[in-house]
């Protein structure tokens, strides 16, 4: 296959926009993209759009791409829509990489778009019931609840759907620290680091910064989780530009290549083989490439304990050993590995579709050296890891994309 | 890229399946379709599915292929959700395609599956919604209503939805008529043709034949449409299995070949340039072949009208001639180019996410020389056309492959 690269790059702050559709928020971060890039829109050649929940939020359906794009005067290429849920725009990236690397097209936009927020809450909340089985729904919900809550009793239906992911990460995160001796402050360091990252982040939803005291503190979600170690619901675009070696050379001096790109599903277990130790080892491969070739991180912390999960799954530290790497500082901006230097899921916010090319955004971000602030000194490679649904207790998708200079 | 065979084909019996849901459709399909082949589920190695409406209809969105595929035990694989509303599954078996004609995989599974038939027709009917800008729905419903409901005021709101795309294929035969004297007989005669095609396919909707009369006679839709000219809404799926050149070998000694692939979008002017010659010019250049070499087709009547312009669109006659093309029998069975010999979307069934992949199953028999009671003799090289959705007047997707053996 082609090398690709990605020339341009954009995205809207994440956020809540009561005023802004799919449509303004998508143009915003695609004109950004393409100005970087200064690629014209008739340049295009294929778009492939990820979007988790507008069927469910709006009713659009079925050509969400062909909605919005043509609204920005951009016609006539092929269009796919690609759905993963939370990793909706990750696929959507492998997608256009695949459109590019194959020799099919030369010039792809990769989009990610959502918009979560809306007056009616119910409606945001049944947006997180079509990312897992729905006729499974209510069976899990009941096995994952805390024993507190099997005592007590305790919500149920739709507007519970969003906390079943966050009861599944809390469950994730009660085994680890039985195992493992992690416990609630490392948790806690993450949800401060991220957050600290995000207050340098002008595209973040949350800039504030917090104690660790204050992330203990917050609202208590599903033990150990608290509100501050969960991302918040919000709205936002994200866009790509990739195109092959040779058109490289016209737009850009500093292209941004893809070396490996894997998306798996499957078992969630935390043993060897699970989905993102899977996925990390195919595009590692694909890369031709290992863990210490990386100099900076973009991973799916949907939750604090999540992010030091992912350490181990991602293997850069040996199994159980993720709340060391967070103690030692390793993974804050000016240690060896910084992660989630965007502020992550956690600060920079989850507008669930738009999650993945954001991602991507920030790595290709500071592989050029334009991360402002929060700039990786001498970032040569980087990584991405995007997760999304959850089907009979096992991930729906999990999508690593290797990038570098 | 690599050449990439079909090995495997299954589809359900498209109808009305009150007591099945999207697992049990692919399910068949997809058995089918793998003992076909005789490959095992675990040699599968991606899977794309499409599916356009699950959203509006169940609720399910996002992970629509696995939440089908893990509860017939397919699982630990890359997996994709495609959307492009009718041209939901062609999209899918595109995205397969390029996967292995890519270099990345070797064994790939397209699915197209669809549940439009439930209590609650409303539902149904906003499945269509979906299908369009429904920012736009309003306004583009009073643009196109036949004169006399303008005259006597109509109804409005989601149950119209589907009726808007039936306004507009109206709209677009009337123009037809008028420009090229094309006659309603004519349309109806399509009609008759894939009604009769679809009395011998155990799989089709509907295998009643019917007397140009009785077409006629039908109750009106929207002038020139009847009823018998309209595809019905159901339910179904549909499977493929795609594999490198060098696993073929191992799978048949008759492979069905991939020779072009085109998805494009944009205008839907009947004039040069318009999105169906477009697709169809690309995947004729991609096989290196032309019109002249095409043996059967299946392609996308979703009313009968749609079909004769199709004739022209793709490139089967000039423009204008379509009425001649059928009032000589030419697109009959037993004529020179038969088309939709499965009896297409009128009389096999358009359950929307489904259709894509079952008109490559069709066009999968018919060159194998598996089609029954409609094999078209001799058949070397065939070709699908699937569109779908509607943004801003214009069509958002058509995806045309050309196969051979």
């Amino acid at each position: 296959m082609r090398n690709v690269a990605i020339v341009g790059g954009g995205m809207t702050r994440f956020g809540k926009y009561a005023d802004q559709g799919l449509k303004q928020l998508s143009k915003e971060a695609v004109d950004t993209a393409l100005q970087f890039a200064g690629i014209e829109k008739r340049a295009l050649e294929v778009a492939v759009v990820g979007n988790a929940a507008a069927g469910v939020i709006t009713g659009q359906e079925c050509v969400r791409a062909q909605v919005v794009l043509r609204e920005m005067g951009i016609d006539k290429i092929p269009m796919v829509n690609a759905e993963n849920a939370c990793a909706s725009s990750s696929t959507a990236f492998q997608l256009a990489w695949l459109y590019v690397a194959s020799g099919m097209y030369d010039v792809a936009l990769a989009l990610g778009v959502e918009k979560l927020y809306t007056e009616d809450k119910a409606r945001s909340m049944a947006a997180f019931s079509a990312a897992v089985d729905v006729e499974q729904l209510r069976e899990v919900m009941e096995r994952l609840k805390p024993p507190s809550e099997h005592a007590a009793g305790s919500k149920s239906g739709a507007g519970r759907s969003r906390s079943l992911f966050m009861d599944i990460y809390a469950a994730a995160a009660r085994a680890h620290m039985q195992k493992y001796g992690t416990t609630k402050e490392q948790f806690a360091r993450i949800a401060v680091k991220n957050h600290d990252n995000g207050s340098l982040n002008p595209h973040a939803q949350y800039r504030e910064r917090y104690s660790l005291e204050e992330i203990l503190a917050s609202p208590a979600i599903s033990e150990p989780l608290t509100r501050l170690m969960c991302a918040p619901i919000g709205d936002g675009a994200a866009a790509a530009i990739l195109v092959s070696e040779e058109k490289a050379r016209h737009y850009t001096t500093k292209p941004v290549w893809v070396r490996g790109s894997a998306l798996v599903s499957g078992s969630d277990d935390r043993s060897v083989g699970n989905v993102n130790a899977r996925a990390a080892q195919r595009a590692f491969e694909m890369a031709a490439m290992t863990p210490r070739d990386v100099n900076v991180v973009e991973m799916h912390d949907a939750t604090a304990p999540a992010e030091l999960m992912l350490y181990e799954d991602l293997g850069f530290c040996p199994e159980g050993e993720g709340g060391r790497l967070i103690q030692e500082g390793v993974t804050e901006l000016g240690g060896r590995l910084p992660v989630n230097t965007s502020g992550g899921l956690l600060a920079k916010g989850h507008p669930v579709g738009a999650t993945g090319v954001a991602q991507i955004y920030e790595i290709w971000l500071q592989l050029r050296g334009e991360a402002g602030d929060r700039q990786v000194a001498g970032a040569k490679v980087g990584m991405t890891q995007n997760g999304g649904g959850m089907v009979r207790g096992e991930a729906a998708a999990t999508v690593v994309h290797v990038l570098s200079i």
